[in-house]
């Protein structure tokens, strides 16, 4: 298949594969599209940093950027996604990148749509290429995933990010922990163990923190910031106790001071910005993933029907 | 001229020539501008499929396009659409698209501006492209034009697609036939017959479905959309009636199940997405006019004064 | 430094010689970045001219420019501005152009942030390339500024051009007027002498109109349109007053008969447009400097530290 998903779809070998291959352009590697190839970014949600990653991953593989405009765009007009992309592809696209607010906005996709679909995030979902950075930064640290503890700390109910990399994590071998307030707690997400914040902390290789995602989630947690940074957030003191070569990871944007400390942002064991630089790589990886099987399939402009 | 604002404007040899141009640009030829030429795309009211169209276009033929956020302009401090483009003028653009909500909004500017504009809509008036993509499409299946009959289905008062095709394809010798609600119906258009939907149906060589442009009418039909289909839609019975070798076209983008069934949109007889990639070739021909007749025109930017 | 924040903080040297290269590029100089540089524009307020200039500026000089929508950015998640622009500078992001409503948003970044800041207005700050395109218009007319008289009219309180033009004429040994109405005075500006606006009109060799920003300052001058104009905008019978080689600037978008008659807009002793050319030179020249000392400060991709 030529879409990216989600990680469940992906085998080890393929992650494996993804991982070597950003890997390697972030030691330079190049490689260009062999011809003009067009792949638009549809993100129905605002995103800074997960758009603009993906707009330099397509320049430096030499990719025509075509913009979309959500908010112009005939989707206002009530047109469905499908008529959108089919529009796209119509027009001479080649693949899509795509965040949308509704889970799994794909599965009407995935089998009508012939164009490479990029899942840049579904609702609460999956966010593959976020999964993808973060085990990335993380074999970056520690060479592999066997043995290791990662512990993901907050939302995870509402999480997109606990949700694929609990999966993906457990099945690479690494142990996941959950520390969460009981009304974000997840019952359907069966690949961690909830633990008490204090004990991740100390336990964890990794500790991933999710963000709070105010403009997610319905429900209010009824803190104050400070109360919920005291409670169950990355406090200087929390950090003391962290293992020596332990390291924090966030997906960002950071609430500073809720989830994570404003001075921890940047500090030794902090890779939050070499995440978001590896951001860059895995998509680079992902995007040339999505050109060599999107013209493998090829010709498909050709297939309407002409009367002779 | 070097504008493009409506058909009327052209002659048929020129209608001609842009359509045979296009056909080359399918057939993968390959025309780059000369230097840096600079475009921009005005988009004041939303549109998808024409906005990213032209993009598509202007990439191919090397252009560089200057991104225009209408919502961030200085439209929206009071700014008049002259001042605007001679100020796009003024910083080198050679050439811009403009889809403005206001009837002939380019009246105002069609002797003013120096540099190229093509009209990319205007309110309930012209859209030239459109025009133009839909001949292609036409042309196409049938090799010309004379003694084909043409139905043009729908919302005729509203439509930039009924005004403009209809005048263009009575001169180019087509028959054309109307088939629309009587609330709809247009009393200034006269370029064709009113008939029964069924009639136009059962007569015509194309079928060309408008939109129903319900962000743009005021008037409400008080319909249901289920009622608006079976009585002025294309239906599975009615199409079942068409002529063997018929063609559907709509300008898009389709609200499924009301101006035609949803399983008919990408049927045998369907040219709907057909059409989206002939206006590419349409808009590259089209924005090539425009870039040679710009660069004859020439040199605008030394026109200040300097006092020595 | 790297950053490009006020004119206050350039030398005259500095200036000059931005401002020679500026006239370099405008005879057709030719410079491009001696590899994949990417640059993000920034702006949280609307502004045609000044972001398609920038866009104009940096594709003649080959950078690649990332798409920023201040409207779907996570600023609207309460992200700071560093972490945003850290974020930009971790994907790759070379220099950034920033305008924003703040006054001086520019201090809490100026020591921290290590890529270029060029800024493209603050509040009712700054706006240093707008002040250097005045400058290299006036240069163009005049050949030097020393025994210039300047009339700046208008709105001087909440001007930045105002703020950043005065001070930098009269260091550069410029005479400086202010014509303005009582309620838009600004006591804080040392560097012009209040006068009656017809003796400004008759006096300057360089008469600089100021925009009447509704859009931002709170208080209503409580006059019609055709009231301001009539006391203190640029009428037909104000301009016949005019010196014989006196030039009128505005910085644009222009209230058409508040100002400044409509009719004067392009007249012979306008350079309104010219201004507009001028300003992608100078925007030329800024980012040329930007992306040499960004060069220089070299490698800060590579500061993360990876425990090995």
């Amino acid at each position: 298949m030529a879409h990216l998903l989600t990680l469940t779809d992906l085998s080890l070998a393929e992650i494996t594969s993804l991982l070597d291959e950003a890997e390697e352009f972030s030691e330079g590697k190049y490689w260009r599209a062999p011809e003009l190839f067009f792949v638009a970014n549809l993100f129905f949600e605002p995103s800074t940093r997960t758009k603009c990653s993906f707009e330099v991953a397509e320049r430096k593989l030499g990719l025509q950027v075509i913009p979309f405009d959500a908010d112009m765009s005939s989707v206002q007009k009530g047109e469905t996604l499908y008529d959108t992309i089919r529009t796209l592809e119509s027009i001479g696209v080649g693949a899509v990148v795509v965040r949308h607010p509704e889970d799994q906005y794909f599965e009407a996709l995935r089998d009508s749509i012939a164009i490479p679909i990029i899942n840049a995030g579904d609702g609460c979902g999956h966010h593959p290429t976020q999964s993808l950075l973060d085990l990335m930064t993380i074999r970056q640290e520690f060479g592999a995933f066997r043995g290791l503890t990662v512990a993901i700390v907050g939302d995870i109910r509402h999480s997109r990010v606990a949700r694929s990399n609990a999966e993906v994590l457990t099945r690479l071998g690494a142990t996941v922990l959950f520390a969460s307030p009981d009304e974000w707690k997840d019952d359907t997400n069966q690949y961690g163990t909830y633990v008490d914040l204090d004990e991740a902390v100390q336990e964890a290789d990794v500790i991933m923190l999710l963000r709070i995602q105010h403009e997610r989630h319905e429900e209010k947690m009824g803190l104050a910031r400070k109360q919920y940074h005291e409670r169950y957030g990355l406090t200087v003191e929390r950090a003391k106790r962290m293992k020596d070569r332990s390291i924090i990871l966030h997906p960002a944007p950071v609430n500073r001071d809720v989830e994570i400390a404003s001075c921890l942002v940047e500090c030794m064991q902090s890779r939050i910005f070499k995440q978001m630089e590896n951001g860059v790589y895995i998509r680079m990886a992902v995007l040339k993933r999505a050109v060599e099987r999107g013209m493998e399939n090829g010709n498909h402009l050709k297939k309407w029907q002409v009367v002779q």
